[in-house]
């Protein structure tokens, strides 16, 4: 698959008709009231394994080869990508291999194992994780599958975009959208441009994690020290390869968030919605805390993945104020 | 309208269409581990209003005649009913009366009042509620919207069991739903029996509020004592008179859940996905808990509402053990 385009994108959406989630759109006029905006929210979190992960590797997964696919698949996270690479496999009867750091939660390596996956344990300190996966890949005979630098595992992400600009009555002014990799944000630009070239597409970052901020200001791909933030998904230290060529073109704008907004995002989510929504995953609505927008443009936020522990939640929203 | 039946409910889900939200679908791997059957959610705490309830007070406004629509509404709760009844008028844009007992929680009051209806407060030692309703109705010239005494209230309330027939690949063994006033529990059996007569479909009641099961097995309606539960949505003393024609047919049990199964399955909603359910909501799945149900048969159940406090949710799951 080359460079995706909004086609490739309605492609993934039929093939994955039947094998994900169909997600709500949340709304509610108490929060709109509260952040003095109207808001509409993409509710990722309830998707298949808690994510919109689920999306990009299962796309990825069925555009292999039938060859490929009875080999096995083999992929490195310590989140959520693990987790739906490790779902995907098991419902498509293959083999995966899942290369986790080896101070992983136990819970995370728990329910991985729990689908049948083989954990590769490695020492953050001492290994690197990418020569692992390419070498198991070798060795095995397995394939790659990225957590987001792949064009299938874009397309498959923006199929979250394909969705929303389908259930909504008329485009939202705004797309917002959380950056980690850049693959959800990459894929639902595409989409969204091509079918509402109004609607601004931002990207959100936390303050600690601004790489793809710095590259896009820069115009190349730069490094960051280790980003030290609650998102944990989001602590990539490099912008991914493919996305940024995307992002690099299609993004209006990346905001900031710190994580004091991130965990006011979580508190709205809970109260209006009745949700545990991840840090990560509350990065976009945290953008709207500080009263950065206003106006009568809706303004569409994906909540990407819920997968978070209610004690971890608890001790986060409670120890800030409240 | 008159009794109601299947082809009535696909009509309410045609005039529902654009303002009702299609609520998603959940399972869980883990969660069907730990209950040892495969569980489908319809998860209606999503739903607007975060319940069930506004589809049958759309569906029945939406059939009054104009000039009643233009006239207003009445109707007599302290909880979901209130607030659907309340947010239906708003967007139909016509005057609502909501008669709230005194010691009604004043966050409810206020949620209702923001809506933009008025409140009659009664005192429930000293008044009685439905004749208060019917001097308002008479009085203002307003319609009662009841919260489940109406064919039209019924027919809304099942498409509930539509969109889930719809949204199954095959239909499931068991349909659990809770049982309050019956207008849930009629709507979806009518329709699901209709769709496949082989499902079996199930009320849940609280222990206290057995008042179905006891009518049930009377072959009448019987008034038992004001029931003592946390399902605050399921206190009533009496079947209502129309839910109770239909279910008196068509259910094929009524099952009994205690307080503490319904604590435990709102634990396991907040566990698998991260979702507060109010103890009402989560009546159905508590019939689950207990190992009641096995074998191949997939139960779906209905989560009929999430309007629940974070701070009361958490007082109730924290008291009852882990």
């Amino acid at each position: 698959m080359g460079r995706v385009q909004a086609v490739d994108i309605h492609n993934a959406a039929v093939r994955l008709s039947r094998r994900v989630s169909l997600t709500p759109i949340l709304a509610s006029a108490e929060l709109n009231r509260e952040l003095g905006v109207d808001v509409v929210c993409k509710a990722e979190n309830l998707q298949r394994t808690g994510s919109f992960k689920y999306r990009g590797a299962m796309n990825h997964m069925l555009n292999l080869s039938a060859d490929e696919l009875t080999r096995g698949v083999v992929g490195a996270s310590s989140g959520n990508h693990a987790y739906a690479l490790s779902v995907a496999a098991n419902i498509l009867g293959t083999r995966a291999v899942v290369v986790m750091p080896n101070d992983a939660p136990s819970r995370k390596m728990e329910a991985v194992k729990t689908q049948g996956a083989e954990i590769y344990q490695y020492s953050r300190s001492s290994e690197n994780r990418d020569s692992l996966v390419e070498e198991l890949a070798a060795d095995k005979g397995l394939s790659i599958v990225p957590s987001s630098d792949s064009w299938s595992v874009i397309a498959g992400a923006g199929t979250v975009g394909l969705e929303l600009m389908q259930q909504l009555a008329r485009p939202p002014g705004v797309l917002l959208m959380p950056l980690g990799g850049g693959g959800l944000a990459a894929g639902c630009a595409i989409i969204t441009k091509a079918l509402s070239c109004n609607t601004k597409v931002i990207g959100v970052e936390p303050a600690t994690g601004n790489d793809t901020a710095l590259s896009l200001m820069k115009g190349q791909r730069v490094t960051i020290k280790h980003p030290i933030t609650i998102a944990d998904g989001l602590r990539h230290t490099i912008p991914s390869y493919r996305p940024f060529l995307v992002n690099q073109g299609l993004l209006d704008d990346v905001l900031i968030v710190h994580d004091s907004e991130i965990v006011e995002a979580m508190r709205l989510c809970l109260r209006y919605f009745g949700m545990l929504i991840e840090p990560s995953g509350a990065c976009a609505l945290a953008a709207l805390v500080s009263g950065r927008f206003s106006g009568s443009d809706t303004v569409a936020v994906v909540l990407s993945g819920g997968n978070i522990h209610e004690n971890t939640f608890h001790s986060l929203v409670r120890s800030d104020g409240s």
